[in-house]
């Protein structure tokens, strides 16, 4: 059985609603950033990046989102989640997320990550950060509203692993600054998501503390 | 055809050793990163991020360097290269090629394009990210020696398409401040691609325009 090591508000929230979406069955275990939990001795044995997610499986422990994402659709047997039946429609579902992880993940994480990239106590640079935060955060969506994101779902009539990848980091946009009014096909596919019975169990879990 | 568009000294090279690995045929275009073409109306065409590289195929053009990775090996039926028969193994593929490009390539990148994050014109902050970039990239480097690279190969005794995107990333360690006595493994990897026939290849051909 699949264990997810997941953190409310984090990008944990993406893995843990596909694993709704195939039925998987799998227990959680919620880390607390507040303690940063994440870095203890006993989670740096689960993931010594110290980062969210993890997700302990009976072959070993996997990371990185896009990864986990594959993982799962493959795992439960339902490879269409990832247009795997077409390598060029996979390649085009891992652009995607590679883009999410790479380009949007990280211009969100200089709003409250700066130390990863500047010194902790050097307090101009880390404002300015912030301060660049709601146009580099902004630009990533709108290149997404733009060019990857088809309608009704990211890749078209079909939902896909790029889905809840997306819609976790959609729900952070108002605090990075963005305005949502710049970026409405974002927008609908955030309610659309937000509408689904997986969805709505993994966000319960998640903030109820049962996960 | 394919076609990839590359700049020297650019993430490019891994696809492009890659497409050598194969035996693919293809053609190449070089974007002169000094005037800045890969932000021309003509490139943006091509790839509307205006970012290094993309790969031109008979079904549409593909970005991001992971994707990009994973499509080559199964359009050139060698899927063995992702360890693609084994779910679990190629969910460590992309987890690796995933972290490169997502951690150690973004931590790499605040050398030199800190102005994504911040401000370009505040020179305090630009060269606080230029700072800690022997740091975060060292941090990311310790990291890959430590908990990824199983030796020979990133994946063991497989070659995988996470060897010529380490390396690629690899070549700029020094640059970036990391004193490579810290990583022995990480620069033995260096050494044992760069004596790869296809890899000399591809950065012969990168280097003399002939692409």
């Amino acid at each position: 059985m699949l264990t997810l090591y997941f953190a409310p508000h984090t990008i944990s929230l993406a893995t843990h609603i596909l694993l709704e979406e195939v039925g998987a069955r799998y227990s959680t275990v919620r880390i607390d950033f507040k303690s940063t939990e994440q870095r203890s001795p006993e989670y740096l044995k689960i993931n010594p990046k110290g980062r969210m997610p993890a997700l302990v499986t009976d072959r070993g422990i996997l990371t990185e989102t896009p990864a986990m994402l594959v993982y799962v659709a493959q795992a439960f047997r339902r490879p269409e989640l990832a247009l795997m039946d077409d390598p060029f429609a996979f390649a085009e579902v891992q652009a995607v997320n590679s883009y999410l992880g790479s380009h949007l993940h990280v211009a969100h994480a200089h709003r409250m990550r700066g130390y990863r990239w500047v010194d902790a106590d050097d307090a101009h640079s880390i404002a300015a950060m912030q301060r660049k935060v709601p146009q580099s955060v902004g630009e990533s969506f709108a290149m997404i509203e733009r060019e990857m994101l088809k309608g009704p779902w990211v890749m078209g009539e079909r939902f896909t692993i790029c889905d809840p990848y997306l819609f976790t980091l959609a729900q952070w946009l108002e605090a990075d600054g963005v305005d949502p009014k710049t970026i409405p096909k974002v927008m609908e596919h955030r309610q659309r998501m937000s509408e689904r019975a997986t969805v709505k169990k993994a966000i319960a879990a998640e903030l109820s503390g049962q996960g």
